[in-house]
């Protein structure tokens, strides 16, 4: 029953259908929508807007913040152009195509960050926050569904709020959160979790009901992870990384039962989870920013003691199964919001190990996450700049090859740098491992062109840094043909020419 | 009296002098030094050291952990090839020369990490730890003197100890120290400073005294800062950030008093404290890791009510006046390990205004702090990595051009990046200031070109810009002439050429 899950009487009679409720933006609106990584996004709503515009014809567009990428809704609105700002992440092939085609402004940002921009007043003010939420309390406070992301400080900040309430989510949702905001400054407090199971704050988002102008009733469902299998090279790489960890836990280096797990999205961190299934180590805990289906897994086999995450992003089957099982996971599981799951002080204080996937690195350990040939969007630094640095353990993972074994990953220079050398403690393909920990930059290239690189590409890059090394430097390169790689493929669609250029 | 300072009975009876201490140091020795920008650093056995391996002819070397650059030691060690491996910064020349020449290695890093990478394990085991001290406690704890460094953990983790009694340092530094050691995790606690004058430690550091084998007697003064004064482009530049910090106040975005202020050693910073000297802000706060002269002038013109640091690193004629007047400062300043100074957590916390030096930037706000021409380590990125991605507002100042014009600091693309451009918030040249925040990435190459670049290289940046541009992608580049610049400069010393390359 809808009216069980509105317990603020008042807010039971701003009821209305998504068809309604979307009248209230208006062109220019700048405007806060829940999601993360495509869960708990209010789907109903924008929707409404997208048939709105198609209906009338109307033009109109609104700057879009999230807490991360939004399922469908993401491309819908941007294959209506009806986006002109967006941030700070996304993962839509229609949204980035309008962004690198310059249409759609787009904001790259440390998911951590978000909040803080907006409480100190230079992003603008919120005029809308569109939440969606599994209740609404006796207070009017609102129960998120399957993440948390930027809602809460969307709905601190914002003029008015509309809540979907999607009858789809269990009821047993409420109780799994724990919303926390950090004070203004100069008054705020340390962030008291010491624990990846501690809770710290309220199972629903704080909020005047008096902001609410429409709460829209919806069965909309996240739109499933399309994360694809793990292969060959995904296992191997799982392998090195479960390897290591046993090398790092003989070495004294790492407790029997490891620390705190962070992982991106990516078929990678759903191999090396689903290694640790099968592996001896137990016991072990989460501390990220989204839970995949292997998280699940881990915690359905009793590896996984406590899991903190801000998402769950799932496929359609683990979607159904959470949600059937939700009250065997409710003490095991918390979901907090994004600036918390992502806190440097946290990740920081608990020495998370963190494993991120690179979309290439250079032979001095720089990672480029954003920019496919340094200059086209793909999706967005998301958390892993909030994890990196701060980790106890950084790792980066990538294949060493791309394109049928046209693009290598492992490059003389990358094209843009998310992750500088001063933060990459480990690097991973499925040729092998690095410990870059304690190496100069000169051993670092050593190690990273042997440990690393595909074969085909190992003599070309052996032979770049030793004419490098040649001209001296801490961080020796070729500047005239740093870059060549990238160029090379661009103008002929394979990077392998390269290492004729100077034969 | 050497004996009132050395206040454990015990450890009188192991007083020797430099030239006898400097024997427990052997080769291939792993040594922590304190020392943290030319201050506080132990001097004398070090130096006693280097006139053994002269006297004697031996090959010795050792890997040489500090809190910063050390004063004439860092010169005087590297002209004697005694280091082979260094951390985590440096700015000596000579040095720096064999830094480049691949002869010492070199780890270039966070400042705040370091002690978390000795307590990992993966730095190896630390030998010995020789510490400047103005006493030893009753209960052989030693009290630090013109910087704290990472002096705590050295301390902590190295087998043998050595500390080094300066009888010039006035005893009335006793108290001016809090030395706080986060646990090793997991049994870390927040850190509990909510405001910059929170003490949370102890006045001396933590020390078993059956580890230390010697105590030195030494008189040795501090390296006086060598930073150049004010010219009218650093008064320029300093100006601008004072405008900026007047408008952020009147639009709400900061506090009358401001926020606890970083900044970084240079003249940039000297003169932006000046200008607040002779500002109305006033009760500013100041949460850095080094205190320069301008520091304590902005305490003696009353306009700073407390400052938290690092150490203290200052002309000749400001040491001799911070040690007459100690007794005054006693209540308004306090020294922290550099771990505390620079920690994520509290910089996050307090929402410091980080201000940083930068030897580069690139259209699209990407800086490089560290290496010229992208090769060759200048310094290192010291703690500036530690407070940009963590502070309420981070800045980056750097002269519009150098060598006389031929080099501008404003580029299509840096040829090494310390600060991503999704860390940095404001940058200043002499030519204006441009406020990042906000704005996507052709919106800041819009915006530093035309506020930031000199106008002898402003046409070519807007000529690079445009045809980018016409490429398409979140961030535009033409990747065969992103670093021409550089490499016409290494082949002719002037990058103004480049222009007329594609005339």
């Amino acid at each position: 029953m809808l009216e069980d899950r509105i317990r603020h009487r008042d807010l039971r009679r701003r009821v209305m259908p998504a068809e309604a409720a979307q009248a209230y933006i208006r062109d220019g609106m700048t405007i806060g929508v829940s999601g993360f990584t495509k869960a708990g996004d209010a789907k109903a709503v924008l929707q409404a807007l997208v048939d709105r515009v198609r209906f009338t014809g109307e033009r109109l567009s609104i700057q879009l913040f999230s807490g991360a990428s939004l399922g469908e809704t993401d491309g819908v609105l941007a294959r209506n152009g009806i986006v002109s700002k967006r941030l700070p992440y996304q993962s839509d092939s229609a949204l980035r195509a309008g962004i690198n085609a310059g249409t759609v402004g787009y904001l790259d940002q440390h998911l951590s960050h978000t909040a803080e921009q907006l409480r100190s007043g230079f992003l603008g003010e919120l005029d809308l926050a569109i939440i969606e939420a599994a209740a609404i309390t006796e207070d009017g406070w609102i129960v998120p569904t399957t993440s948390v992301g930027n809602s809460p400080v969307f709905v601190e900040q914002a003029r008015h709020v509309i809540v979907e309430v999607n009858e789809n989510i269990p009821e047993l949702y409420e109780g799994l959160h724990d919303i926390y905001l950090p004070a203004a400054r100069p008054n705020r407090m340390p962030i008291p979790i010491t624990n990846v199971r501690d809770r710290i704050g309220t199972t629903a988002i704080p909020c005047n009901p008096d902001k609410v102008v429409a709460v829209v009733p919806s069965t909309l469902q996240d739109t499933p992870s399309n994360v694809g299998p793990a292969d060959a090279d995904t296992e191997r790489m799982a392998g090195l990384i479960l390897d290591f960890f046993e090398h790092e836990v003989r070495m004294g280096r790492l407790p029997a039962h490891l620390a705190p797990l962070q992982s991106g999205v990516g078929s990678v961190s759903n191999a090396v989870f689903s290694g640790l299934a099968r592996s001896n180590f137990h016991n072990l805990e989460i501390y990220t920013e989204v839970m995949q289906d292997s998280a699940f897994e881990l915690l359905d086999a009793g590896k996984v003691s406590f899991a903190s995450t801000c998402s769950f992003t799932l496929s359609e089957r683990m979607q159904a199964h959470v949600n059937r099982s939700i009250a065997a996971y409710r003490d095991r599981v918390v979901l907090r919001p994004q600036e918390i799951s992502n806190h440097p002080e946290v990740v920081r204080r608990l020495g998370v190990i963190a494993i991120n996937a690179a979309l290439e690195m250079d032979i001095y350990g720089n990672v480029n996450s954003t920019h496919v040939g340094g200059t086209q969007m793909m999706n967005g630094i998301g958390g892993s700049g909030d994890f990196a640095r701060n980790a106890g353990l950084t790792i980066f993972v990538s294949k060493s090859v791309a394109k049928g074994g046209r693009i290598s990953s492992v490059v003389p220079f990358v094209p843009h740098v998310d992750h500088t050398e001063h933060d990459v403690d480990v690097l991973v393909t499925e040729q092998g491992l690095a410990d870059l920990r304690g190496l100069t930059p000169r051993e670092r290239a050593k190690t990273i062109i042997s440990n690393l690189a595909h074969p085909s590409y190992r003599d070309s890059l052996l032979d770049y840094l030793k004419r490098a090394s040649a001209r001296g430097g801490q961080t020796p390169h070729l500047l005239e043909e740093a870059l060549r790689w990238h160029q090379r493929y661009a103008e002929t669609g394979d990077m392998r020419q390269v290492s004729l250029a100077h034969v």
